[in-house]
């Protein structure tokens, strides 16, 4: 039997499959779930990151302000789907001057590690790179090096060491826009030299729902088939990107090596709330929970750039899904 | 008086125009007629081609299947608005194999001439071209050669011949997004060789709804007044393509020559199903029935690369708008 | 205390902020309060300049017809809310046939000088650039020379001279979508001749709403702390130009000194009439109206290139808000 | 051994390689053999074809006026070095004066068929295309129907029909300077109409000299191993395209199969009437001449797009080398 | 009979035109006469312009420096060929400091009106624009206002007022390299205000040696036929831009009216100081000297922008060449 | 006193300045020094590495074969200026197949720290980024891990560590022809992770020889002055790249510290060497030998794409000179 590994997650957000839906990834009937406005001056909450933490959840959000400026803030919720998130900007402790970005920053995800908490986001060092924070309290966060040069993003953290190392998906890109990225993996012994660089997958040519990109989205989720990536993928149409997501299966000891890739999407933007906004048709993931006593997952994802938006599978559907898809 | 040339078609889908409508053209009120499911698996259904045939009608379809591969489909419909499209691809035979798309493809057009029913849509061998298929039964379906070398899209026929000779209307075009693109007419002796290319229209120099590029929609529709073409004409905003369509008479004889332009876009992206989905602001026909009797014409056209729209127009108005608008 | 320098306009359009909303500048329920059909053979209304007159109000509205030819009409209205528009063109003398537009422009402004009414719009002369026409009585309209060389979008005048020079901002182009765009400031003695040309302000570098282009909007307001300057900014997403307005506050007697510059938008696209339409999330102020007995504004601001839109802003909140912000 | 299957050319130019050379191919010592200003007018002359003619030579050569109108024009030689070129355009008679291009155009082909010469050029048809005209005594001229769509470029034929059809290779381009390309091929019953077009070779993925872009120089040489055809690659360094040439063989009853493909380029760019000129960096083949007695190859290909070179090579040698090159 | 307007030049720089060449513009056989380093620091001398002064010439230089800056200097000829160039650059006075820009720019042009020395050139002010400095003794230089908005480039002023205005030509620019370029015409009553633009003539479709962009040369010169223009023209291979000149006549009452447009170049870059170097291909004349006695004529043109190249025409002669040309 | 910090090399290559030479790099009278067919199958040598090794010399060198790929060769001289150049590819080991580029590769640079020799150079792994191999004797070479995700050019190491750990200046870039780069440095304790990224110069806004971008060219000398550092800067002409190369004295203990930046360029491409070959307009230094006995250093630089030049300077003038012009 497929199944997830790590802990019981009792209170994970769930709502049952409406009846008739055929999918296997379905959207929840509150999105979206977080709105433009949660707190004054915000312009947009999106592409953000949440975490079990105490008796509830606790994310890093994205917001664009009213300047469009990219912030991080964090927020708490008891249910996982009403949120509180503060106005101010998480502060960053930085021990160089040269590096701080003071809570500016985009695409945050968030991932626990031993007793430590991970934050990693698209930072602005002379052009996108991927910053680290860490915190063990959501109190204090001390902002390490970056991992890469630029030009990079979508840096994701696997939630344990293997073979002694971290290890990190990210996205090489450009200054710009990219119209092309495809997924690498890097290994650490610190959390701050990064090497043994390894491509894991690409943008695929032909007609498909991510031939012009990719780019890992929530922190993989251990199951008894692999690594279960869900990323975004991006199409480009005479009209602009569209941002579907599915997701692919990575080997557990060597997650350099694809065991499952899914052809089909498994969510692409449909709803006015993922087709109209601040970027049109964008869906794109940056966390997930899961529940190993259910098999349920909650996936949190950024709708259009302005809103996010929550959507369900479970586990052993989803990982059968993909085998017979790929 | 301006009439249609043809066999009558007592049941064609028709709605009557509504009141205070003074557009020559409108939609049905039942748009989107087919939806983005129509099958398991499908993503969307658009820019398809439909014709009378037994006492219901046919049609290929073109889906984006959750791949968002672009793939063409059988369906069947007794009234031209509720459809049964088959999940399966059209399996098309072809002696060589190294042309054969199996069933891959978009934007298909269908042109009864004689007695054979044949397919052009654009087909991808080294780029995009014009693919040809032919049935009598819509069960044995051939493929036969690519009507030109690439790059080409838009390959519409002529329902009979003309002087001894098969016609075809296409957008010469290039491998990506094309942000050019007039209609030339080819003519051959034999469906396989493609000669004699002649310029009929372009794009148009100004502001205007057609100045990035145009291209052949439904199969020509003969009339007292020449050939009636519906075309799409594409706009280049700052924000994208927006695609609306208009119409020409073509000489009757010479169908190279134009003897009416009509300045004025028929109908343009405006509905919500027309201006969010995939690729948002596109209104794109393909395929057209006419009654003899009644005059009534009945247009099918993809919307923002989602859905099938169905609009009417009523013969003797509509050429005449043409003639005085040209 | 922060006033409005002017006349009195008891019969501004106006409607109270609602109850919650915490920003500035807030919407008409009535939006968009002109569609796309004012007359017949419009395909839209938008980006449109009104004045007060007579007892009521007057305005130039830009119009793309269905032939998606961009025109200027004159349109009246009683409360500045309900318009009557033209479906002629506006009939412009002009004694140099070779730049004679006959009404074919876009993006026009109004503003009165003294006992003159002038338009300025984009003219279109081997390029965009600015035109300039007259009028006392809104029936006879003489079209002056173009202010500057191609290629220039966005003049606009201030209502009186200054230093015995007349004086106009307008944003230096390039003959396509232009991907950059600053204001500056030109004098003349005539109208006809401009020169000392001053740069006013530039997009800005980095994150944030105006980070492409910015232009100027409405006639600068005269107020007690500078010249009130709405204008819009673009931001370049993946999936094109996001056209907001914000607020600066120039210099009274040289107002190529920026006093006060808000660093957050005033409006954005939100509303699905500014989210969806010919071109996709834009909103672009051309005319603002003011009462100085009560403080109030009234934004006219094109809606998406398809629709008007109304805003409305109370001008000591406004002005305390764009110094706090700046 | 390996033959060239044709007849013997006993005054073929022809200069020994020179002692120390390595290369299969090698430069007259003579070059340019032709300067830029053949005739009053002239501003260059490259990019051209000869053939034996009578006793000695005859040629069409492609001009570039010092209008930069790119022309052609006839031209006779004893020796086929030393060339006289008419200062007229050819004159080319053509049935339907829409297509008629009245000499200009540019990169001809010769081509004997039976009895008859037909020389193949990039036309200009709403965009360039592949011209075709016919003589049988280089006095009149007849100007055939185009023979494909816009945009295509480098349509070279066969000097023989293969299997009762006409062959002609072409390389499908785009309106501007096409930042791609692949060779083509395709049939005709009566070098009119066009069909069955397959793919022969493009250009290659990664680091090599033909990476950007490849079409046919000269009319295929029969041989006893296949078709020797001599082809140009391009590559696109920061500073531009380089033009070199290299070699294929293909099947001689099945031309669209590549036997043999050289990796390495036979001649590139290296002597300063190749590197400088009005195109730097231009080696560009259009025509050889070759005696089956000797095995002698003469290549004369344009350089800099400003003078017309002359290269040898011994076909024994030649062949073996390309084969195992390959 | 043809003859040029204005007095007698006796020194003028003169050789006779070679034996055997037909030309009608000549190079001396001492080009170039300026190479890249006369001053130390200097990296190339290119694109200046000179006049007669005192006894012998005078002119402004632009040097590209060490550094790369593009900064303007005064030199000093006896003879018009060799010249001392100052290390120093020109000294501007201006009295904005917002504007001044302290000798740099670049492409510069001498003009005298009435006792005034006019130096127009392309200044950086948010981009390229036309800056304008006078001078009487060329010891102290006054910077006045720029004459255009940006974007700008190649001034240049007519030596005498038409219809009481001063008469600048200019080529409305981009912020880059500018793929587009026509000529327009400007007046001014006091060399401050500039209005009344007028389109003059542009870049050709089609093929030829002005088919991207054109821009004024030296100062238009007086005839019995009109103003005589030399004016630089591009064309846009697939290795970049060709600079090449021609010359057109324009009438001498309403100099935006192209009397005469001489089609084929009259020189073009050939030889090794014109085709390489800093920018490869580049032959652009930014002066002229004439002695009405003799009808000689002196052309001055950067080549390469490295060096200086002087060419020879003869008046007589030159006037027919563009009449029987045009 | 300045001066170089390191061995004596008495066997330096050198000749001294000419006469009259006021430039502090001048070049060999002998360039180029090698010349493109160094070995049969080579199409150009450039853009190379050598170091003093035995009593001679040793080098890496990159070459294009004739098939244009690029590729690493071990050459051995005695005399720094005649070298002999093997055909074979450097043999490199590697452990891991998917990194392995078995002597693939370009732009090496050739680093001695300790007692082991370290090349690194742009590799090519789905994008180009930095290979590092290692050899004590030139007879085994071993790759290690690429130091960076992709993409990257430019790798060049410190020749000792600081703060115990190895120091590696890079140019982050893009998959094409990149038109940015910055200078960044990253520091690693095991050359296979590399972390804390600190940007260390970039490229210069407005009019400037290095305007585009720039990368680090020989390995860093140590000086009294700090590290010199030559590097190649990038201006960016209406015709392509222009690659000139400067100097910048660095920090010797914080070496991401700019001390002096020279202002204007040391060495640009004028020789026909430098301005006509593969890549016109290229001078890229990639290794210097020194003498701290007399301060003689001696710079290969490739020029052209083509061929291999060498440079001479006098330490104590150009540390003065680099100080004077920062």
């Amino acid at each position: 039997m497929q199944t997830i590994v790590g802990g019981a997650l009792p209170n994970i957000p769930w709502e049952d499959k409406p009846a008739g839906c055929t999918d296997v990834v379905w959207r929840s009937a509150k999105n979206p779930i977080i709105g433009r406005y949660a707190f004054e001056g915000s312009n947009s909450i999106f592409n953000s990151a949440v975490m079990p933490y105490d008796d509830g959840f606790i994310g890093i959000f994205r917001s664009d302000l009213k300047t469009r400026q990219q912030t991080l803030h964090l927020g708490r919720s008891k249910d996982g789907v009403n949120w509180e998130i503060e106005k101010e900007l998480i502060d960053l402790i930085c021990d160089d001057p040269e590096i701080a970005t003071h809570g500016e920053g985009y695409d945050p995800r968030l991932c626990k590690i031993d007793d430590t908490y991970y934050i990693t986001w698209c930072n602005q060092y002379h052009g996108p790179t991927i910053g680290i924070a860490s915190t063990k309290d959501f109190k204090t966060f001390k902002q390490l090096e970056n991992a890469f040069l630029p030009f990079n993003r979508n840096g994701v953290l696997f939630p344990r060491k293997i073979g002694g190392q971290y290890l990190m998906l990210s996205r090489p890109s450009d200054p710009g826009h990219t119209p092309f990225g495809d997924i690498f993996i890097s290994e650490s012994p610190d959390m701050i030299h990064w090497g043994k660089h390894r491509f894991v997958m690409g943008s695929k040519d032909g007609q498909n729902w991510e031939s012009c990109k990719i780019g890992a989205g929530p922190i993989p989720i251990e199951t008894s088939e692999g690594w279960l990536l869900f990323y975004h993928g991006v199409l480009n149409s005479c009209n602009g990107f569209t941002y579907s997501f599915g997701a692919a299966l990575l080997d557990l000891e060597q997650p350099w090596k694809v065991k499952y890739r899914c052809k089909p999407y498994l969510l692409s933007p449909i709803e006015l709330y993922e087709t109209v906004g601040d970027v049109p048709n964008v869906t794109f993931p940056c966390a997930a929970l899961t529940d190993t006593a259910t098999g349920r997952i909650a996936i949190y994802y950024g709708c259009a750039d302005s809103v996010v938006g929550l959507a369900y599978a479970q586990a052993d559907e989803l990982l059968d899904y993909i085998k017979r898809n790929a």
